[in-house]
């Protein structure tokens, strides 16, 4: 099984990924109280959750202490935990598993910090293709003006650990850019489904629910 | 830099490998003491040392939780950890690094748990190239009579995890036959230095200074 072809379990797989700021999240928990409500079974997994591992990424960011390559493969071991002990199972069991992030977000992000892009697909070679990957795409301001009014970016969201700029906003830009700019690529890479996260949160459900409802319809 | 290209530190990076019960270590430890009477700077590096993630992997084998892949990435990312904040520094400081098992233990331990190969050596791409490596070969019965004589193998060192026997002897047997000749097939592919690990400790010693003499002579 790769990214690359289509798996075999009874099971759906639909991710979302985009910056921080492009509302994907937002979607997904819509998304989800429709399916829930139309009686599927579903399962939320989050990027960076694992209980091995998280722990440890947290502690790290923390200190400060990671190289890219570093904090790469503190990310895959918790992906490659949550597919095999979350994401694997509920599909064997022909659940429908939401993804707030996939090995996307590493190969857009780490890729940013300067991770060689074809290390990065090879590490992620055991991961499982998705029935459907959203990618929520929004200008960078867009994405900067959504989070600061509620907070100030990150450290590690700004790229201020790779040395961008002391400015954490200008950090932000420069690297969040350099982000979209992995991700947009990975559009016709991927295949992902280009959502244009500007439009009202509405619209974009509307048309979420219909892609990800086309699933259902095609056994 | 990768595993078939010279660094270019002033230190000098040696590393030894070998299944266990093949005296690698003690021949680590006899020739660190020849290093450091002979007034050399030595800095001293275990497998799966790393404060960053060594209690997550024992806390992960006392639980049996993992699956191989994320067994790798643990060790890869231990890897990761003390090539960054101990074997560089240490190199670019002009001392002498031993190691005590190298990304070798990780090509010959998971290829033995039937991890891809290419993705192993992917894997460890960031690696760097030691000045010598050298590869304690024993016959599989001699690994065993060492290790029996003072204590059980082990449950993962058996790879009683992979189901290959029931009988922690047998399952022994079996599993660190694959290894050693995934070692065996590295003797080429990365120029390890073969020790003839049944000759009297001594002898093995009196060679490998030899062997490790020449490192220094080589300026």
């Amino acid at each position: 099984m790769t990214l690359h072809q289509r798996h075999n379990y009874p099971g759906k797989l639909v991710v979302v990924e985009g910056v921080d700021g492009s509302g994907k999240s937002t979607q997904l928990n819509l998304l989800r109280n429709w399916l829930e409500d139309r009686g599927q079974k579903v399962i939320f997994t989050q990027w960076n959750s694992s209980k091995l591992i998280s722990k440890t990424i947290k502690d790290a960011k923390r200190n400060n202490s990671l190289i890219p390559v570093t904090f790469s493969l503190l990310h895959a071991t918790d992906f490659a935990d949550r597919l095999e002990n979350i994401i694997k199972p509920a599909l064997k069991a022909g659940l429908t598993v939401l993804a707030d992030r996939y090995c996307y977000t590493a190969f857009a992000r780490d890729a940013a910090r300067g991770v060689d892009k074809d290390w990065l697909r090879n590490l992620y070679g055991f991961a499982i293709k998705p029935d459907a990957a959203f990618y929520f795409q929004v200008p960078i301001e867009v994405s900067l003006e959504r989070i600061a009014s509620s907070r100030e970016p990150g450290f590690y969201e700004s790229g201020m650990d790779i040395g961008l700029s002391n400015d954490p906003r200008q950090s932000f830009q420069i690297f969040q850019s350099r982000v979209i700019s992995e991700y947009d690529g990975m559009v016709q890479e991927y295949g992902l489904n280009l959502m244009a996260a500007t439009a009202p949160i509405h619209e974009q459900q509307v048309l979420f629910r219909q892609k990800v409802g086309h699933l259902f319809l095609q056994r």
